[in-house]
């Protein structure tokens, strides 16, 4: 497995563009709002989507496409998320696939929509008419950077990532784009990642496939507390590539899903990176808990703490939070059996203060990037979580974001 | 019912004392840090305590004491939570309350013990004992706004409210003290509130008095998402009232109970407009959840929601932000249904952007206290919470407040 250029255009027979519509108020000319990716031939695809009862009406739609599990084509705007929006956003939505559909040359129930940005305002849809009219004139195999920086919204870097693996002598590749940042949490927030691929997945194991690597990947991070109505992950499978079937029996499946967990856990780890106001990267990683779940539990309740998160913010190694967090999630274990590290500095042993120097945690917590590893007890329960921290950016970001 | 002066010593035969021990680090002499309040003749006693696993030695040492029901003291000190201390953080709680007793001359097993501040560092106990004699050196029926100031941590002004009520003819008295100011949550996160009356309540009533009040008040509330190690409410009653005894079938229950949870609302709704870093004290009140559980889960989810916080903060009429927070909170309503509204201006009616006046809703964002009224259908559940904003100052004291 290695990593190659081209992002979400890197399989072969996927086509991408990216362009200004003016979706986004006041935004200048060169502000991309409008992506399309296409694949070259019908397609397989898979989705996972929020969980929000107020889902907006393009999951709706989605959901409805990955039912019968065939398309050939994703929409995708900023600025606007035509959630709450009622049946105007379910007529928008359609309208938006006829258009895109007649533009492409094939049935709108073919063409995904995801709106991501403001929400309760209808779109605007002269203007979304002109954006895919513009995406179809430029689609091409090298607007994979167009297409990523169009579904920008308060992210900092366009985010994509293709790798390329040797699966029975044949070559097969996984791309990528992704765009987050603020509303991120635990069931996906308001994140879009689209993946594609050229492997000749059979088309009922997709759903499967993507649950298990979102479950591994978007699924347990976040940047805030919020989840959004808009949150989705796309799959879309081609079969260019000359390789063949990856069943679930074959040698090739293994290392395809590991690829395909490896795409997710980039992109997941890199949302977090660049999570609105973000200035650390924390993963956290628990074990000794009587299950999973329960590890899970723990990582979240630290990982969602806001006085966990100023506490990165301010680099202050306080132990006691960790520890009072850990102790709020809903699972019980013994407090004489908790252990908490920065990196390899034991802070918190048998649930006291460790003898350690201050200075050393300190450190520790001054980098980017670091793990906060705990130790519940005995049990055989560990989970992975990544979370940034809280800081005064986060605050601006989002108490200036709509007006 | 009417206001009196007093505090915490308004009702007749309790005493107060508040004095500098320097158990705060580098603390100036006048800053407090202990209180002691005592009844002047026995006492019953009933408790609410925090949840957390990681709860606090004196937590466990009160909860003890609440089980036999009586007590004549409650010693506190701030600056150190004597949380996740372990065996020898038992050992302080035993000793601290042994002191006081040996001053007070009645058994340790009559004085709860609250401590408040940093975690995970043990209690400097020659501090702490310097504490215990000045205090009841300085024991006074007048020292009750020192108390109220000693507890204090990073509260901006000492809390204290006492009201009298007139039943049966005679004078009762029910006076409290409280502390925040982060780090509260439903379940109380780290505030102390010592709540003191001269009624005459039998004592088998008094938990679940006590219980009723707290769910009605400092369990709707919340300024972070977090629960603490030491969260306790108090309730001392001495009978040193001439009025009759108030058992549940008498005629003086209602009126009494209507005047505790009139001063356990009064003191959350104070926490909560002194949180850290708090600008905005904002009521959010549910109703047409299919339960009362439902429209709890609601509001608190809109009340934890950073995103909700900064807008907030922000004064955003960003409804969009509230119907989100409101679809994820674990409860089914249909989106048609939703109503949301700033006091009297409706920004959402049926799940969809409401005809208002964009300047009419910032208007009452502007306001330092104002209610969001969120209607989620025609179910019988409602709620009432009490929640502040998310600003720059929180991220500061947080990011700085240990090191």
């Amino acid at each position: 497995m290695k990593t190659i250029p081209g992002g979400i255009t890197a399989p072969i027979g996927f086509r991408a563009a990216g362009v200004h519509a003016g979706i986004k108020e006041g935004s200048p000319a060169d502000n991309l709002d409008c992506a399309l990716v296409v694949s070259t031939r019908p397609a397989y695809v898979a989705g996972v989507f929020t969980q929000n009862v107020m889902k907006s009406p393009p999951v709706f739609w989605n959901q409805a496409i990955c039912q019968d599990g065939e398309a050939q084509a994703v929409f995708i705007n900023s600025g606007n998320a035509n959630a709450a929006t009622g049946e105007q956003g379910r007529k928008d939505v359609q309208a938006t696939a006829v258009h895109v559909a007649n533009g492409a040359k094939y049935g709108s129930d073919k063409v995904c929509i995801c709106s991501t940005g403001v929400i309760g305002v209808p779109l605007p849809m002269r203007r979304i008419e002109h954006g895919i009219d513009d995406c179809i004139d430029s689609l091409s195999a090298q607007r994979n950077l167009d297409a990523a920086k169009a579904i920008m919204t308060t992210d900092t870097v366009p985010k994509e990532y293709a790798i390329e693996l040797e699966l029975a002598g044949k070559r097969v590749r996984i791309g990528s784009m992704a765009k987050g940042s603020g509303m991120i949490n635990p069931n996906m927030a308001t994140m879009i990642c689209i993946i594609t691929t050229d492997a000749n997945l059979p088309k009922d194991i997709m759903p499967s496939l993507l649950k298990s690597a979102v479950d591994s990947s978007f699924n347990q991070m976040c940047i805030d507390n919020d989840m959004s109505t808009s949150d989705t992950v796309l799959l879309f499978a081609n079969e260019r590539s000359e390789c063949p079937e990856i069943t679930p029996d074959s040698a090739l499946y293994e290392p395809f899903v590991h690829a395909l967990n490896h795409v997710c856990e980039h992109m997941a780890k890199w949302l977090v990176k660049d999570g609105e106001g973000a200035t650390k990267f924390v993963e956290i990683a628990i074990k000794g808990a009587p299950s999973d779940d329960d590890a899970k539990a723990v990582a979240r309740a630290i990982g969602n703490s806001q006085l966990c998160k100023t506490a990165f913010f301010g680099e202050d190694p306080n132990w006691g939070r960790f520890a009072c967090a850990a102790g709020y999630a809903g699972v019980d274990f013994d407090p004489q059996d908790l252990t908490i590290a920065l990196n390899d500095v034991t802070i918190c042993k048998n649930g006291l203060a460790a003898d350690y120097a201050e200075d050393d945690a300190a450190a520790v917590m001054q980098q980017s990037e670091f793990t906060i590893h705990v130790a519940l007890g005995g049990g055989p329960g560990t989970a992975i979580f990544w979370t940034s921290d809280l800081s005064h950016e986060y605050v601006s970001i989002n108490a200036d974001y709509r007006t």
